[in-house]
């Protein structure tokens, strides 16, 4: 006699193993997601871009330089105490300050890059920057906030200082 | 007859039920989870920190505004092209350039304040600063990122930069 609280289970033991199996990868996703966090692949794909950045600039090729930067009206860059919403207006501003007349874009260096990966999708940078031009030699330091977007990893805010 | 391939099971159905919420509870853990990083807790208790140290900042209670920060040698406070590495190093900054001989901590505001929670342990805020004093009114930019540690959320980078 089977009493009421138990149940008779006739099941092929090879559906057991699919739904034990689908069980654990549904159970295990998250974890395997969290130990990509620690993984190379994200902080390589941001470096990547960072250099794609550099050579752009050093190449005098300012859309170039601006593909890292997300290209949404959402995009935020901060410098002293002026915010430049969007891509188009932080594109605006470099025009303005290294491709105007008498204005140089120079050679552009980043150093002591810390890349730090929140997530599947999100990442923050810090680094110091230096411009060498004929005329001076501007210096200071960025923390960049990245995005994994479709189109790839791309920096979706932007603070920037010089030194005084 | 039983075929080689089905196994009989007869298990109790309580226990059924326990092991099936169990695996619920496993499988759902992290998308409950990603449900959080929408809320608002995250970004209330940001929030609430940032008001703490504003409060505090405005009785002249430098260790009080200091309390948001990481206290940790970990800790990066950016301006201009000047790195200080630890909580120590920002302390003693805010010390030297507000309670010093002839300084004054004058009135912090915040404003225009965006608070992006990541993750259930990451945050990063963008916001306008500016501080009355008795001679001048300085203001400028500040991108911060937090962390949420055992102890609460805390600042684990301020990157400021003020209008020049």
């Amino acid at each position: 006699m089977i009493k009421d609280e138990t149940v008779l289970l006739r099941i092929p033991c090879r559906y057991i193993g699919v739904a034990v199996l689908s069980l654990l990868a549904i159970s295990t996703k998250n974890s395997v997601g969290s130990d990509l966090y620690q993984d190379q692949s994200g902080a390589d794909n941001v470096r990547r871009l960072l250099d794609s950045q550099v050579a752009a600039w050093n190449k005098g090729d300012l859309k170039g330089f601006m593909a890292g930067y997300w290209k949404s009206e959402k995009l935020t860059f901060f410098s002293g105490d002026k915010i430049e919403h969007g891509w188009q207006a932080t594109y605006d501003r470099y025009q303005k300050r290294y491709q105007a007349e008498g204005r140089e874009m120079g050679t552009l260096t980043f150093s002591e890059l810390k890349i730090e990966i929140i997530g599947p999708e999100m990442a923050w940078v810090r680094g110091r920057w230096k411009l060498v031009t004929s005329k001076e030699t501007p210096r200071g330091l960025f923390t960049l906030v990245f995005k994994k977007l479709p189109e790839g990893w791309r920096i979706v805010h932007d603070h920037t200082s010089a030194g005084q």
